[in-house]
């Protein structure tokens, strides 16, 4: 029994976050209660508002704030290679990166009919249209290196080569930094058929 | 650079909850938006009703909806113990182990004149009032076994006294399911100066 049914309540409403139990939810509640209504009352309205307003967007299928997002919207991005993943944080993961300057696809999923997930769901429509009308040159299929990421991908790259579009597969092997010994069979056997030729200067 | 605002809004919000970085705040920020709105409503609705409605009770200082809290409001709750406490998540601990069926006064804090907390800013005013006008049988000191907590402790029993209400101190020592070898020296000396009798049928 608490003093407060508010904070009650507000505790239990914490709870439903990924990776917070009883005890972390009470400590956050507490915490804001107490020592940081400013950032409780950010993180209201930031909530209400990304409720009202984020959808999907029309093209990339990635959230959006407006029907194109900020990203399809850029002029500065290259409009000619267009980048596949499976879910909005893998974009966030690769634009942290860094390391791609073109369009993103997001399936939001992938290929797995035992739960009922097909094309259809995974905006393969939308996908089919971009290629038709949009000048890719080329697609850089960036799905999990699971079983459905793997045949996720291999769909894609069928449906390219409808359109006689050049595919890739972003490379997967022995994390940087990552040591030899802790890696896991999967990936060392990757990394070993994924093997690149040295070009030396001689050659 | 991420494809909504909106989103980076909320995301930037939640990093200000206890023990949250960036990489956790996308990840709740995503999976609210994603596969949970009815918790991210939730959420953002009783931390609204919380900021409004939340104040301090009266009698206890602890977190309360109205101008007396659950707990001192509630007949069931013996009158003549008080148990002193620093913070409102210590009522939440206490509460959680069934063990006191008492009242509670909540210090919000610990006497520390480096910090410029004195008696004023622990309420020792409201506690004094309680200590003429109640009928209180015994004080529970529940005050954390820093030396601020200790100092604090020893301020109050000595208001006590003037009362001539008996105090006591909670017990510390070895932690019930703690193996000897790990617990800290602080914690083994005072489970040895702490240590208590054991009657035996005979004695």
């Amino acid at each position: 029994m608490s003093s407060s049914p508010t904070l009650d309540q507000l505790i239990e409403a914490l709870c439903c976050l990924p990776g917070v139990g009883r005890k972390s939810a009470q400590r956050m509640a507490l915490y804001l209660i107490d020592k940081n209504r400013d950032g409780a009352k950010q993180i209201a309205d930031s909530m209400q508002t990304a409720l009202q307003k984020v959808g999907h967007c029309e093209l990339c299928r990635n959230f959006s704030d407006t029907p194109h997002c900020q990203i399809c919207d850029n002029p500065k991005r290259d409009p000619s290679t267009l980048c596949v993943v499976e879910t909005p944080s893998d974009v966030l993961a690769i634009e942290a990166s860094g390391s791609f300057e073109g369009k993103y696809f997001v399936l939001l999923g992938k290929l797995s009919p035992i739960d009922g997930i097909g094309p259809d769901q995974l905006g393969m429509d939308v996908l089919r249209k971009r290629l038709q009308q949009e000048n890719i040159r080329e697609i850089i299929l960036a799905t999990n290196p699971t079983i459905e990421g793997e045949i996720t991908a291999q769909f894609i790259a069928d449906l390219a080569a409808e359109y006689a579009i050049p595919t890739s597969r972003i490379a997967h092997g022995v994390p940087v930094g990552g040591e030899l010994e802790y890696v896991d069979s999967g990936t060392l056997s990757r990394a070993f058929s994924g093997r690149q030729t040295i070009t030396t200067e001689e050659s």
